[in-house]
């Protein structure tokens, strides 16, 4: 048995054992196919028919219909901050963006720097980003609305989704994708990097309603056209070859945990574990506000920077790994994917109610 | 012993064993991280040391000096095609660009959709491909000069590289990328993605010089931004970091072997038989110049199609894999990068000698 850490890392994260394991296994030979997954063409008959069943595989957890296609692309969350407007700016009208934390800005930022109308209705900016803001009204003809669904370095998600009428809504699901059941309906596009809850880093799903491919321009960078992608199955250039194949072992293990439902009810239990400990007494202190509190990170400080160092160290050499919050909040993160297991919750906070005993 | 084929694939392609091996042993703790390499932040002390490592080695692998910085992006030549003329065009300069192939037009293609002064002062299409054009002349204030080394589909390569001057020299090595020694003091910029010669499809190699680095305007995809990735040391965002390990495995693998001087003559005599096969008869029939014949790609034909699709069958039962044609070219393509052994080739040229009794 490998020696094997508590990780909650924020990213690239804890996989599923039995994901890194079959990897593992049949690493030398993918298949029977004789050779290992990374040697394999991406044009091979069984790359192809890895990659449709993988497309069809990460529609069906959520209730994608057929009018939406997966793309699988290159570039993280960072790409598709220039992709959404470079898809799907429209002549003469504004793209909107809820400004929930420092990705959610750096993809207004990317949208100014491309020369795009854009506006932001919202933002918690002046309030450490502790909330997701809900009190907003869009343009009735905006381009799209952007949001992001849930903020790793605050700790906060969406609790529920904005109805936008005939406005496209777009999210940024990097940190959440499929953590929860939700209306896959109500989106347009929603797009996340896999290396949260879906797979390694350098490969990102894009969904895509099938009537917004229609947008793409023809002059902007192949790499990120939509319609080209969509077209050619996500096989328009190489793609990530082992992403792809990682991706569809984490949707296969979504589906045997009992799907999305399950993997929902998991995280609830995991979260609620954590936030109980830190709602049970003032020595830890949450960043979020509980109305806006992510199932995925969880952020909370304690009474001085130096108790924070010490409660680092010491659960680090516990064998919690990546613990340290963001520099821009501070204090603790816990991130907790689809792949952190209620066990590893409970040795973390077994191990938070001694060191509050110890130096409360 | 795991089943293992001979692949001849154009890219995903064969990739050194010990290398696979390494991967496959480590894969779930990377070196006593108690975790994989894929579940690790690419912000740790760990992953951090592996970059830093594998930019230089990298670079040493063929001496580029401390001028050049090597970059780990996303998205393959593909992405590069057009980050190179958003980077690197310069306001009443032109570029020019040498059409040697698909891909080489591909990146022509790219430039004149992003708008950019372009001019093709000379194209082997006419002749199939055939060649790689040495006659031309560029314009000495040309904003760079683009080639790509070595034609996957075609079975072409530079056999020597054109001085320039003051003009920037980019080259697109994806396909012949460190198969043997070249003065990378004549370069501005190399870029490589690295599924053929260097570890998986996903992550893509650009060695720059870093006075290039100023022309990186503020208004293109960040994603994209030289300059950028350079001052973050690719990291930016979250790169391809499974991508990279492998890329750092196999640029050991070549120091390994002895260095590029024994990977050249390794590849020279692998294909020194397999043109002297070519050559021994009319049975076979090359199909690029013998003055630009390729190292890494060696592409022929045979007397007729229904000659080819036996040959292709009978190899694939004997395990000789992706040795079809690409369809522009047609017939019979074996590449034969680092990772492809003299025995693997042998066992082809073997094959070949008796398809050719057998039905010559």
């Amino acid at each position: 048995m490998a020696h094997r850490v508590v990780n909650f890392n924020a990213g690239p994260a804890t996989l599923p054992l039995t994901v890194l394991q079959k990897v593992q296994e049949e690493f030398l030979d993918y298949h029977g196919e004789g050779m290992s997954i990374i040697e394999m063409s991406h044009r091979s008959k069984a790359f192809d028919a890895l990659v449709v069943e993988t497309e069809a595989l990460v529609r069906e957890i959520v209730g994608f219909s057929a009018d939406y296609q997966t793309l699988f692309l290159q570039g993280g969350a960072t790409a598709q901050f220039a992709a959404v407007p470079l898809n799907l700016s429209v002549a003469g009208k504004t793209a909107e963006y809820i400004d929930s934390g420092s990705w959610a800005s750096k993809a207004v930022k990317e949208a100014e720097k491309l020369g795009k109308p854009y506006r932001v209705p919202a933002s918690s900016k002046a309030d450490a980003y502790k909330y997701i803001p809900t009190d907003f009204v869009i343009g009735k003809d905006a381009a799209y609305l952007h949001i992001t669904s849930n903020n790793t370095i605050y700790g906060t998600q969406w609790q529920s989704f904005p109805g936008t009428g005939n406005v496209p809504l777009v999210a940024d699901m990097s940190s959440d994708f499929y953590c929860k059941r939700f209306d896959p309906n109500k989106f347009a596009l929603i797009y996340a990097g896999a290396q949260k809850n879906a797979g390694p880093s350098g490969v990102t799903m894009v969904i895509i309603r099938k009537d917004l491919l229609e947008r793409s321009p023809n002059n902007i960078p192949t790499i990120m056209n939509y319609q080209i992608f969509a077209k050619e199955n996500s096989l328009y250039n190489t793609p990530s070859t082992f992403g792809i194949y990682v991706v569809n072992l984490v949707m296969k293990w979504i589906k045997e945990q009992g799907g999305i439902d399950k993997v929902e009810k998991m995280n609830r239990d995991k979260a609620k574990l954590l936030y109980d400990t830190l709602d049970s007494s003032d020595f830890y202190k949450p960043h979020a506000r509980k109305d806006s509190r992510s199932l995925m990170n969880i952020t909370w400080r304690l009474g001085s920077e130096d108790l924070e160092k010490k409660f680092i160290a010491e659960a680090t050499a516990q064998k919690f790994i990546g613990l340290k919050g963001h520099r821009s909040v501070g204090g603790i993160r816990a991130s907790v994917y689809n792949a952190m297991t209620l066990k590893g919750v409970q040795q973390l906070v077994d191990f938070m109610k001694d060191f509050e005993k110890k130096n409360g």
